[in-house]
């Protein structure tokens, strides 16, 4: 990707956190990313196809911010979703980013099929590192990683919500996911029931 | 509430449900219920405060349809949090109405009181349902009825917002619930570890 359209999608990104997807306008996003507005519709065609790289972009910018190096599947997993409540701004950015999609979604199915894809990615990603705990005996043996990781998964997308709509603080939220993990993930080698 | 006010706020989860709280006019919704603009303003003050009222509404629309027998408080639990994810037109507007404002409320700090009262009301009635369901011994001994309904509750709104934006089949998520709902409480009596 070239360094402007990272800009720009750098500033879509800010623009939806500040008025979400519904209020963001082209030509807000160009003047943030301090280009002309036809830039925009040359990189990304029109609106939703904006919108549509805007969540892969959040999605990427996120991912690599996740730790590589973890002791056991467990704590792969663990830190992952986490990780998604964490503090600091480029996180509530990318969560405003995903939620205001999603909302998006009920109305404009254009969006679904990037959104689905997503969720799917990010699914096998924590499954991954279930089946990883499984072998390494750290994740109890009556687990099945793609439910267990479909839960948590849409666990975190609703804590989430809540965060950002103001119902639970964000540390809150991460409690009750830690709490969730750990009756999901049963106790380490010997199963959950 | 009135036969008018009450008319006013089902007309109110219709448009939500078709154009989302952000593309919800006020002129709309008097056209829809068949009454004057200005009546709304009357009973309602402001737009944002028919959209607290819709919450509301949708709220009690949905809880009087929620069946009061039950075998076991077990039973209770799955009967109240499946029932978010049953089919038919009024389920699918109340999710889109509760899914809209939980949205809305990140960037409209307005509608947040509303949203935690309602979030603290549907917990503590999952809440009672554990308790219900500790005592008569069709819940395992170890849960914890508060935590334990409001990481539910969180799920439920979690997989009803990818159903609404068509990440997954509602038949799927509803089934994914369950199972979640089974992990949750545990075997009976023996309790959960």
């Amino acid at each position: 990707m070239s360094d402007r359209s990272s800009a720009i999608l750098d500033a879509a990104i800010a623009v939806i956190a500040r008025r979400g997807v519904r209020g963001l306008r082209v030509e807000e996003v160009a003047a943030e990313a301090g280009v002309a507005t036809s830039l925009l519709y040359y990189y990304f065609e029109n609106r939703n196809g904006l919108v549509r790289a805007t969540l892969d972009h959040a999605n990427e910018r996120a991912a690599t911010k996740a730790a590589p190096n973890h002791r056991s599947g467990r704590e792969a997993v663990e830190r992952a979703l986490l990780s998604e409540l964490d503090e600091g701004a480029g996180v509530r950015d990318t969560s405003v980013v995903w939620g205001e999609v999603l909302a998006s979604a009920v109305f404009e199915p254009e969006l679904r099929d990037q959104l689905r894809a997503a969720t799917r990615t990010w699914a096998e990603l924590i499954a991954g590192a279930i089946r990883e705990g499984l072998d390494d005996g750290s994740i109890g043996a009556g687990v099945d990683p793609d439910a267990c990781a479909d839960r948590l998964t849409a666990l975190v997308e609703g804590l989430s919500a809540r965060w950002l709509a103001g119902v639970v603080e964000r540390e809150a939220a991460q409690a009750m996911l830690a709490e969730a993990i750990a009756v999901e993930l049963g106790r380490p080698d010997t199963g959950r029931t």
